[in-house]
């Protein structure tokens, strides 16, 4: 139970500050819900043709207010909330500004005392309202919002107007809503409630998620996560560049790290997008679509022109999407049904279209290896009728399908695809944000199913940590160091030496220098003992690291910190300064399975470099996992520790090997 | 003179193999010309209810034929072709397929010849053909192409299917076309011909551009340079990823480097973009608003909505776009139309708009660093008239709009807006294509009119040169090199020692050797005649290279080479593994002007390194202008050099120096 019934299934409807001069907010919020199919009761004290009260107009009626639509100034709300509240409403939606968001955190607070005091729940203030299509409850300023038709998709935004943007581009694109809700400034209601919600709403088959700022992470991933498991959700995350300070303006909030909460976001199950328009393309498609989960589905393509089918072939191939070449029996199956001119291999290439298009769907989706169809054609009504070559293939599994067009034509064609439950792009960038999307939800879903056993437990002391006690805990976690002697004097250096043989690496041994090589203090390559001593001159009298050489190899940085929202997260990037100017990092919360640790080098821009590039070794996921869940561990475990960072983690031919490792935390 | 019209304003047209079955190509092509507002004559020697031949056809409607339409199979079509012209057709457009994309060679062979004995202009074969809507003129065997309006947007696809799906796309944004072709084999008609036929077209005001491949691409490049100086030139380039194979099935030719077709495009004046939704939002708003040339236009955004502009603001920010901070009269000026609560300082959020919206608009506007007003706000018709509000605008500079709300309200406002000359997106990312296309034109055409001074000639050998060759050569050019001794034997070694002063770095010294590094040939910080020593046992007896090692610093690579399409071109590049695995690279054509060659670099992903990266040196744009200009005037002027290459060219505190370079070329 989420207790937001009297929100989104009100018996009643009280607008507060209902007013009938239509400039006022009060007038345009009472004529979008003029449309609603319940009781709806205009208050105003002031206008004696309207309710005094809430509570007259529970009178009047003779039928209970669940939900009060407040359109007063800030420094009245919390007064009409309360009178709401105690007239027995359970659900109130704010929509001014003048709350936190412009410098008036009293005025919020007001509000939320309302709501401890009451128990009622708050959506709001600061928003443009919510809409419910399917009982035309249209609580929104913006009255034409009545015109989005009901259908699967629930919108969770941040903002009221993307709400509202988000809910009128799914309209455009044929799609409909189950519930879309601005969340504007949160002081009650947030993003997790809304999902809560929408985890048992029927109507709602897939979720759009719009994220400006994040309070609690840990609340939001597993809400994220509870719904994802049963219902797609996708993701738009805002503030990839630097937007903080009007983002701040907007909600009052200060923006979360983009980068953390899309990989924290993803690891709970959320398919990410770039932009509102993808964002209509992936929910859209999962809202009738969802593939099984499947570590790589394979996808096939078949298209009535070669360009367009180019363009959504490029597009896949850059979103990491496999098109697997078909079987020697699909083709020919393919080769019966087409003329010889066409490619057939994967895409297929029907050449113009006509009778018989849905047999050629049909052979490409049976292939073994494909676990989704995506059909592009123009629409030529006189050759190809798209909706009655494709509805004949129930036995065949999963399709989506990219139409060109006059308007008509493509109006026709998708309502009738829709009708049958085919997702429809009307572009082939359109179609390849559906496919991206679709094979995207089945990675992560089948990445959930892989259930990980939990990570080693290992005591981490508190105090101060030196290189040599930081590689004693990876010792203990199981994360290979090379052979190394911590050396109090020159003498024991020298022995070092003479035991490890060279050459060696020389560092300063000390937990108060985090920054070894900037200051001098790391000598590599020494093979002799003169020019051990040289080294240790310079390093003057202290104590030192003699450590075995690594061979080279391709360096990466792990690490393990605690996030302000998220908590514990880990980290896995490329060495070296472009990867850092790049900031290519994957980050996931943790504690994380190995199948999900695994994921996270796939993610980085450079990720070529760790499969072999020029000849180099090639990475074993599982082994880069258990050294990213070791450490994750790390954190989870030792409340003292603040962060444990490797860097470099030389992946060379004989695997990976530490070859430097910070830990700093509180001294206990 | 293109020699076009005869395709694009024919006086009469012939179809040639109409048919009266509605399945076949003939019939469907005659049914998309009959709007045609001119003679049309039906065609085929085997209906006696059509003409015979075109001869009769021209004799008995006592008009000429310019265009034949040819809807016979591949193994005729030359024939049909020759026929017409002998009819007097200057313009034929042939669709069939089955030429070289199918390995049919020959077919297409004879259409050449047939071309070149008579002189019409071909189009196709392969295609679906094209359109001219304010003729009516619909070539096209999508019938409901006729559906898409006349307008300013001409359309060069090398698809048919694109250059539908494009045409259909602008449509439904509310633009128009003026031309739209689908190129196919290109036989004869290529891109570059309607580009000569666009540049003088009153009609069209901006060209969209969708590349497959490239068969001259200097050529190109010169067509798109006069174009894009007249009219803005948007281009979409395929082949990011791997699909070759797919590609030549398609038209029958090899896909060209995306990278240096792109490059190319590019510094001829194109504003390059990266899907078919990206091309209509950019070329649909240059169509109506172009900005004067400006090194680096500043945009200012209002918003009627917080959230939605917040969308917009990220991604012009993750494109580069300057958002100044607005002046202090601006923001007093924006101060006296707002209610205080909304952020001011650009964007500027008006809050819930009203009346005096346009107002907050001129006043952006009028900021002596805004170039351009970006516009943003739901249709909200009881509250806000967009239309008019902006129609006061006439003293303020270029704006651009996006609108969000139903379809029916978005409709009504954005024709009103067209009318009024306003580019308008119906999404925060299509209202950031817009801008982000038209800040790119203005930056491209400044580029072109910053003239450049010619790249100083130096002579270079024919002959193999080794490592101290190729930096004379560099010396020669103006390149700074490390002060450098080529010695023969260890005694010239050890003097040069003497002389340089320690360290120094030790290479082998041979033209053959290409890669020292990977052979061990290379010792570096050598500070003694004892270290030396051993380092030159180890090269064994052989020439080397003694040279004053550089101080540290960002390592770039930059070179010039020979590509096969569009001839010398010059690279920038980050030095590293992950820059290489990223191909983070820069290309242009030689030769290049300063400005051009400057801007390489601000292309680069990892481009933050050159700009004082953690207190690390600058990048002087201007020097690094003028290595990239010398290595490409090398190859412009010296036939016999393949290749020449500065790796690395490192970023020192005292400017670049060129730590290694190598030059290989034919031995005369």
């Amino acid at each position: 139970m989420s207790g937001l019934d009297g929100l989104f299934t009100p018996r009643g409807v009280a607008v507060i500050g209902a007013s009938r001069n239509p400039a006022k907010l009060g007038a345009v919020m009472a004529r979008s819900l003029s449309t609603y199919d319940g009781p709806l009761a205009l208050v105003n004290s002031r206008d004696p043709e309207l309710h005094g009260s809430v509570e007259e107009a529970v009178d009047v009626l003779g039928a209970p207010i669940d939900l009060a639509v407040v359109c007063v100034p800030a420094p009245a709300s919390a007064d009409a909330v309360a009178e709401a509240a105690k007239a027995g409403a359970t659900a109130a939606l704010v929509c001014a500004g003048g709350f936190a968001e412009a410098g008036h955190p009293e005025h919020q607070q007001a509000l939320a005392d309302v709501v401890e005091r009451y128990g009622i729940r708050l959506l709001g203030p600061n928003t443009s309202g919510f809409l419910v299509p399917s009982r035309k409850l249209t609580a929104s300023f913006v009255p034409s919002a009545a015109d989005v038709p009901a259908g699967g998709v629930a919108v969770v935004a941040a903002s009221g107007g993307v709400n509202h943007a988000v809910s009128f581009l799914l309209a455009e694109a044929g799609y409909g809503v189950s519930v879309a809700v601005g969340l504007g400034n949160a002081a009650d209601v947030d993003a997790t409630d809304v999902l809560d919600y929408l985890l048992d709403d029927p109507a709602t088959t897939a979720v759009a998620l719009h994220i400006e700022s994040v309070a609690d992470g840990s609340r939001l991933a597993a809400a994220v996560a509870r719904v994802s498991a049963a219902k797609p959700v996708v993701a738009l995350v805002v503030g990839r560049n630097d937007v903080g300070e009007f983002a701040q303006s907007h909600t009052g909030a200060l923006a979360t790290s983009w980068r953390t909460t899309r990989g924290v976001l993803r690891q709970a199950g959320a398919v990410l997008v770039d932009g509102e328009r993808q964002l209509v393309d992936a929910v859209g498609a999962l809202s009738m679509t969802r593939l099984a989960p499947a570590a790589d589905p394979g996808v096939g393509v078949v298209t009535a022109q070669a360009g367009p089918g180019l363009l959504l072939l490029d597009r896949l191939r850059g979103s990491e999407i496999r098109v697997p070449t078909l079987s020697d029996a699909t083709q020919q199956r393919v080769a019966e049904l087409l003329p010889p001119m066409t490619y057939q291999a994967n895409p297929v290439d029907t050449g113009r279209p006509g009778p018989g298009f849905g047999s050629v769907v049909k052979a490409v989706g049976g292939d073994s290896d494909v676990d989704l169809v995506a059909v592009y054609a123009l629409t030529e009504p006189d050759s190809l009728d798209l909706v009655s070559e494709l509805s004949q293939l129930e036995s065949v599994g999963p399709t989506v399908v990219g139409v060109g067009g006059s308007s008509v034509d493509v109006g026709v064609v998708r309502s009738g695809l829709h009708e049958r439950g085919f997702a429809v792009g009307t572009s082939p960038a359109a179609l390849a944000h559906a496919v991206r999307a679709l094979v995207e939800d089945a990675r992560l879903a089948h990445r959930r199913d892989a259930a990980g056993s939990a990570a080693p437990f290992v005591e981490v002391a508190a105090g101060r940590w030196d290189e040599d006690q930081a590689k004693s805990v990876l010792d203990a976690l199981g994360i290979r160091t090379p052979v190394r002697v911590a050396c109090d004097t020159a003498g024991e250096a020298h022995a070092a030496l003479d035991r490890l043989g060279g050459p060696v690496a020389v560092k300063i041994l000390d937990a108060a220098v985090l920054h070894k090589t900037e200051i001098g203090g790391v000598h590599l390559g020494i093979r002799g003992h003169g020019d051990l001593a040289d080294a240790l001159a310079k390093l003057g009298d202290r104590r030192v690291l003699v450590e075995a050489m690594a061979p080279s190899g391709v360096d990466l940085i792990v690490g393990a910190r605690r996030d302000p929202v998220f908590g514990p997260v880990v980290l896995v990037g490329l060495g070296g300064t472009t990867a850092e100017a790049l900031a290519d990092v994957a980050v996931r919360a943790a504690p994380l399975s190995v199948a999900e640790a695994s994921s996270m080098p796939d993610e980085l821009l450079g990720r070529a470099l760790l499969d072999g590039w020029r000849g180099g070794p090639v990475l074993d996921r599982s082994e880069l996992a258990e050294v990213v869940r070791a450490l994750g561990q790390v954190l989870l475990d030792a409340p003292h520790v603040d962060e444990i960072e490797i860097n470099p983690l030389r992946l060379t031919r004989d695997g990976l090997i530490a070859l430097d490792a910070v830990i700093t935390g509180k001294e206990k």
